[in-house]
């Protein structure tokens, strides 16, 4: 219940940046709509599409669907206010990315599947929506640059996981790993965390 | 059964035009022949997938991927005369796009799906081979700018439901459907019709 | 048992190559670890999806994931030694394509589906995995231009079913396809084969 409200907050909120990011290449609004809805609930689809899960959340339940396209178009005519909004949009695509990596986990877990992969299909559901907008925006992929969503959803299902292992209650597994995980996340955006980068030159291609 | 040959009118046209696609990018024939097919049979693919509508139908009907592959191949020593059938090949890009609308429509509808995704189907499989085709070649994804495809595809939807929630037998609405999705879409094109598109400029990336 | 030992040298072999597609666009570790595991088991996994085969392969065994994760890594320390081996995995990037060609074919024929198809699943196993390395580090895919994979996944394919058909048992046609497909595959790198390219100018978009 905490969880499906908090997953609308949070693909409202991707939607509404993911709009955004439509804006700036000069999309009409069908662009701006589907890139939103691939923002906010596109991570969701691929590891729905690579667990087999079906039907997807969205076809099942196609209000969160009408919830992304909405927010897309609302946000061309409020992209000042959420721009001046800016910190506030940061707060919740925290929240969403804890939250999008423990609905993730769960779907992972209830299909019986190792823990390994139950951390796979959270950091799939999290990161995965971003690598799909920078892809149909024909942006260089934040996500793989600058690390700050894939490790810290890692982190986030490994806690989930270890909470419940150790014999607590969903609901309180679920709680901490909501603030632990958005802390952490504030934590890396304002200290810039990174992964270690590799550069590589080389005149030979090897493939 | 029109359908079914409408169908194989459209694969075989859409596939034409990827075909010249990769022909601008230079690509050998196995480039070709996966932009072809990409473009004429992608839409359908992303649809089944997404609604798991399994085995996709080329699968389960491998002549479908023939015909595509075979068309593309033939474009290359036919480049010349497809544009100067250019007027052909809008109109029956017109004609592919209501019965893609069509069939994308009555495959949700078989699953029992919500008609508004039905609609979302119906759209999938009209746009989204275009939108693999510029993916694929690297191209500004002509699709989410200048929009001729997406709401033609919604709007053709729309109408085939109505109709057969009306009472109509399905000879009948899907006729309509294609006479009044047809000239639709060849208005747009005269009248150069498009969406709102959203322009956004900002120094600061949200995300 | 022949063939998963070869297996994991090939996907081992695949994700170092793709490790160092990642660092030549200054990807962090989480680009890396995506790139190397998309260019080794991504061919497998659209196959799968585009099948409808599940679960897939690294979802059953994670152990895959883990192989090609930890060889993307363990890359980032030894780029030069790679580069300085580049003989050797040429030879192991060619056994590969023949495993991953013949396993495509077997996923397929165990699911009962048309010879063409069963040639097009090696295909997608062969190919898919370099075809996703470009489209996510923004390169113009290679597959597509300069043709030395897509053939030869198809040659090899056509070959183990003829032996098959012939009455051959699996282990010997298994082994004939891997020394025929690896000659054929050396001698395409040495001779520089390639297919035809279609070169096509036009100022008129058909679309």
């Amino acid at each position: 219940m905490l969880l499906s409200t908090l997953y609308i907050v949070g693909i409202t909120a991707e939607a509404m940046t993911g709009a955004l990011a439509a804006g700036k290449q000069k999309m009409d609004w069908f662009g701006v709509m589907l890139v939103a809805s691939a923002t906010a609930i596109g991570g969701g689809t691929v590891r729905d599409i690579l667990l087999g899960h079906y039907p997807l959340g969205w076809v099942e339940n196609p209000q969160f669907l009408v919830i992304t396209c909405v927010a897309g178009v609302v946000t061309t005519g409020l992209a000042k206010w959420v721009v001046k909004l800016k910190g506030l949009f940061i707060r919740l695509d925290a929240l969403g990315l804890i939250v999008f990596s423990i609905i993730g986990t769960k779907v992972a877990m209830s299909m019986g599947l190792h823990p390994f992969i139950c951390m796979v299909s959270a950091l799939v559901t999290g990161a995965f929506g971003g690598l799909l907008r920078d892809l149909i925006c024909r942006q260089t992929p934040l996500v793989l640059h600058k690390e700050l969503y894939a490790s810290i959803a890692l982190a986030a299902s490994g806690l989930y996981l270890t909470l419940l292992e150790l014999g607590l209650t969903d609901i309180v597994a679920t709680s901490a790993t909501l603030v632990v995980g958005y802390l952490l996340r504030m934590a890396a955006v304002r200290f810039k965390w990174c992964l270690p980068s590799f550069h590589f030159e080389s005149e030979e291609p090897l493939h």
